[in-house]
């Protein structure tokens, strides 16, 4: 390992100093409460990795207001205790058991990579994402019943589509989780499904009712 | 679902439709212009959920700069192509073979709630946690590599230090992954270890050569 | 002082051009006329600072339609016109004798931390409060009358009926101001007693044929 | 007092209804959590009544977020621990000692009545003010070193000097209380002075190094 662990970036080093002389100073106070009492997140979101997301931003949110996982195309897995490790199911259980955060949100974006993959796997364009060894396909595999109720779309409309079902299976798998179930059945917690336009800014959000998203 | 899937509090969207109207008019360009052209980040950065780490701020990173995943106590798994869903595994999967990144970042931070529990786990006090339904305590097993290292030091300082072994397990794992290793050894990409003091707002990095965590 | 002042958080910053860019903007005109024309509230709430408090949500109200003081434990003090500074006497003679509110409303409410304290004080468990200096200790002193009246009751169920008596003990002192009286006794003002439930959302108010509160 | 405390205003009611249908719906979950877990806001801030004043809906800020203080012209007295009333000292005093918030601000505002008529008292119109049982005129005493330093200006712009001298009285009274003093020494706590022009929507803040306030 020793040969390929670096030192910083200098930009990076000249940008934390920045941060450090400025918007730490200015909330230095709270950083400590933050450090001293702990966090107390009133919501928990699940978004993507991509760089483009930025959901502290476009909700004004700052330190201590989100605990924030992300994965990509933002994606639960099904409830399956099997003892084996898995990261999201950690995060929820986390927030959820511990934490008791107020709202559970999944975030989904336009131009997801990870979607646009999971959409030529599952139409036969992506063969290197079927082969086992491949980490993202098999994280991809996810969203195959996403697939299925898209796949009688027109064509050019179905990785938009398949975008929106990666929120929405998300939302499904979340309830299969016992103390996802019971926090939602005794009011403890509500839930969210949001879509992300990365090019026009625009936010949807899910409408169980209709089974449709809805402009913000 | 349909109970339980609510429209986002009023506060929220209050806030987004600032951000709309202020970060986001000022920066349509270059938001249509990511989602047109797609991302292409220079870095990735592991991190934790906390609510209190925000490597965007910290490093003054805007849309586009970072590839972030985020998950219980920043940690990455061994390579183990065993083609079940690994979310952090596909993550960097994408992030060095898909986006080719040039950085590839791992932020740990203090008061870590994931690595506290891991140490109560690993010293008893924490049964629930190993119990097999447990998905934390499935995933905070990952860090136990870390805890047989510093188990020796005086107590009061083993929680700090297996925040600072996260950070080292999450390296020495990432190496094991072929696709890391190379591009990492034909240079096309750098490895880097941070850990972030949420009161005092320091920042340490990973020094090999001395196998300890120095100022930034 | 010039060294402790500083630049206004930069997440408030962000808000506060959010807001201005949509909710300003959006009520321009009638944000100008209030400008110009002034204000003219129908109602005066006095109200606890606590910071879960807030009136205008729950009453759905905008700007102009209250005129609003917030101390620890929502008190009005006795009249005592002996030329002292007397903040919360000041804001009812101006909203009482200026403004001519209509109604006059005193919001109380659940897990208030001053009326909590002001029962340890009158129980002996809180000397620190007791002490000359104490600012926190001085004001609660007010609320005595209120706890002479609670203080029979299963110890269990004082604290919440103090916060009841923290709300009538107001509308009795209310009425020894002359200026309220006269406005009440010409039917140009009524007055209100209210008690909100911070964890149920539940709203009561008092009725002084009873002498007891009822569900709103 | 029987006889003039009255059921309250039916539209009052409605909105009341309307407000626990919908945003405490949505919100129960965390409204419970801030019920049994307590506030811990991040701000104290120093306001006026006047209903046109906001503070939460400029900074976008919802219940759990600033402990509020609203008072005639946003004023703070000197420190005087004489065993009286005071109900802006012990608002202070219980932010500062008890809730150790790490944001202490004053925020003034644009035609500010309180302001105006310590303008006309000053300058000697307004004999009723200065009566000993003016309960106004003797909390706006608290502004005349404000008056002092804008006398010499022309005449026409005395009062809104006189709103921003409000805010800055208001800062060096609160510097004059030793817990103030010692948050602020200590870093664990920052100050702020604000002036909100109602009209224009426009907000400035005090820049001590200028002795000036200045657009956000």
């Amino acid at each position: 390992m020793h040969e390929h662990v670096r030192p910083l970036p200098s930009y990076l080093v000249n940008r934390f100093h920045g941060w450090q002389a400025t918007a730490y100073a200015e909330n230095k106070a709270w950083y400590r409460r933050l450090a001293e009492e702990g966090q107390r997140p009133r919501s928990m979101v699940i978004s993507c990795c991509d760089s483009r997301v930025h959901v502290t931003s476009i909700f004004g949110a700052d330190s201590g207001e989100f605990f924030i996982h992300r994965n990509i195309a933002n994606l639960v897995p099904p409830y399956n205790p099997d003892g084996d490790h898995h990261g999201t199911s950690a995060a929820v259980e986390y927030a959820v058991s511990s934490l008791k955060v107020a709202h559970l949100i999944v975030l989904g974006h336009s131009q997801c990579g990870g979607v646009a993959g999971c959409h030529a796997m599952c139409t036969g364009h992506a063969p290197e994402l079927e082969e086992k060894t491949s980490f993202v396909g098999a994280w991809l595999d996810l969203l195959r019943p996403g697939f299925e109720r898209v796949k009688e779309q027109p064509e050019e409309k179905q990785v938009n589509a398949l975008e929106h079902e990666a929120v929405v299976v998300s939302l499904e798998n979340l309830i299969t989780f016992p103390f996802v179930k019971a926090a939602l059945d005794s009011d403890n917690m509500t839930l969210h499904g949001l879509w992300h336009d990365i090019g026009s800014g625009a936010l949807e959000q899910y409408n169980p009712a209709r089974g449709a998203f809805e402009q913000v």
